[in-house]
């Protein structure tokens, strides 16, 4: 059988995930059953094999759908039929974070553990996931960091197929005799993501003429780059309170180290909004004797004697 | 009368666009007729009055519609009637970079022109205008510069109005009685900007459950500081061919540099894409003796003794 291009381009990005791992790493591969989990399996198979690694998937029912068991099951059957060993692990999903939410939660606990504490687990996101994902980051409206979407590498994260659409995964998977499972939930309108699939990237495709994908996901890749340096910039600043260092930082870097400061004060990180450090930003370059800045998490933030004060 | 929100709101934006120049430079209005350079003509009126600037408008006709005559000399009435001294000038459009480009190149000359070498043009784009075109600069994935949208002072041009939403200038012009001419090109399907007005932020809007607008308008004032930093630290490289150095650079850094060196080589810079990048970054990163790197304007840059060289 001719290799696919998709195919091998999903090994390579297997092999390039893992490159930096000694060759005795766990690498734990989470299935749901999908085109794109399974195409992740045949990628990962060969190169378990080729390169001697130690590979197994784990496949996590939520048995949140009546059929869940029979599509883990099967999913398990598949893999193993691949070369690859196959558990089914049953999480008990709770209810922090909404369901979609909490699955995940459930989800990514059981693949980290899976994993063990030297381990990395491999994740099927494709480009299409990441450009949804970008888009869905947009509407949140925080800025660069919400945009630059999933890294290929992060910490135990592995995610070898951010090159490849997921029209790829499942050409693997036809190519391969893999019989994938649809999730209802992919079709569900009333999930913001399933409806940035199939309404907003196809008009958005439409009216500016093809290759929205891949341009969302170049420019969360380049953001990416462009939040890690700048993030670590803004770490080098010695002491986030001074109102003086403050003042001479460009305004990248005093947004960013205004955000730390308001962590290391206790605001709750997923309330601070962009006007909350557009307040702080005053206390520092608009100085006007203003009172105190509330910030989310009961946290006020004062300025007095040059310096920026917590509670 | 009661002053308006967004009147106040305007009135503040055009003082601040204005505030780091003194008080006898040249300030010259651009109008369309639309509602959002009525509204700011209506602003602009009041703070030349009172901070005695010296502010007039000019109406571009560039007579590419029957009715356009008209609508310049029915607009420049109605900013006269606001206290402002205003002229129509009549420009001849080429037909350079199609027939929005060139009417928009000849409108920003005449502009430039009224303006003097001291003085500065106001621009009346809207928050939804800001939104437009980071949608568009998405589609073009040439990254965070495309993203950044424009700048509320940008050299002579300066946007007052970027905090503005349209619907706003339209509550000033009809506090004002002001009546403002519908452009029918702003409802032309043909036109990438007006589907993405009309279909692409409403669909957003739906699904994201609002404030796509503002989300993408902070987004864009984020990644222009982001983008002024790193562009300066790029600039700030002595040697952009040199490869130890190259090498040494973070991502982001190295991505620009590589850039400014196409530039330097004579690159064309609007034909520079994210795969003549990706492959100066090999000559740098992953050098395996290849063949030089082809780049758009017959620019071919190959590596030797250390260092990337030019045609």
């Amino acid at each position: 059988m001719r290799l696919l291009d998709a195919e091998a381009r999903g090994r390579t990005g297997v092999r390039a995930v893992l490159a930096d791992l000694d060759g005795s790493v766990p690498v734990v591969l989470g299935v749901s059953g999908g085109a794109d989990s399974l195409a992740l399996a045949a990628c990962a198979a060969f190169v378990a094999d080729r390169d001697r690694r130690p590979v197994r998937a784990v496949v996590v029912d939520h048995g949140l759908q009546a059929a869940s068991t029979d599509v883990a099951d099967r999913a398990a059957d598949q893999v193993r039929g691949l070369g690859l060993p196959a558990e089914v692990v049953r999480v008990v999903v709770g209810s922090a974070g909404g369901p979609e939410g909490a699955a995940r939660s459930a989800r990514r606990a059981a693949l980290l553990d899976a994993a063990g504490p030297e381990g990395v687990v491999l994740l099927a996101h494709t480009l299409d996931d990441q450009a949804e994902t970008v888009l869905l980051g947009l509407g949140r409206g925080s800025g660069p960091r919400s945009l630059a979407g999933m890294a290929a590498v992060d910490g135990p994260w592995r995610r070898p197929f951010l090159g490849l659409r997921r029209a790829d995964t499942e050409a693997v998977c036809t190519a391969r005799d893999l019989r994938w499972w649809d999730d209802p939930h992919n079709r569900d309108p009333a999930l913001r993501r399933v409806r940035v699939r199939h309404e907003v990237l196809p008009l958005l495709d439409d009216v500016l003429g093809g290759g929205v994908a891949e341009a969302l996901a170049r420019t969360a890749d380049q953001l990416r780059d462009d939040t890690a340096l700048l993030d670590t910039l803004a770490g080098e600043v010695a002491d986030p309170a001074d109102v003086a260092t403050l003042a001479a930082l460009p305004p990248a870097l005093r947004s960013r180290v205004l955000r730390r400061l308001a962590h290391e004060l206790g605001a709750r990180p997923g309330e601070l909004a962009a006007s909350h450090l557009a307040a702080l930003d005053r206390l520092v370059t608009d100085w006007r004797g203003q009172d105190r800045v509330e910030l989310p998490g009961h946290v006020a933030v004062r300025r007095a004697d040059g310096r920026l004060h917590g509670p």
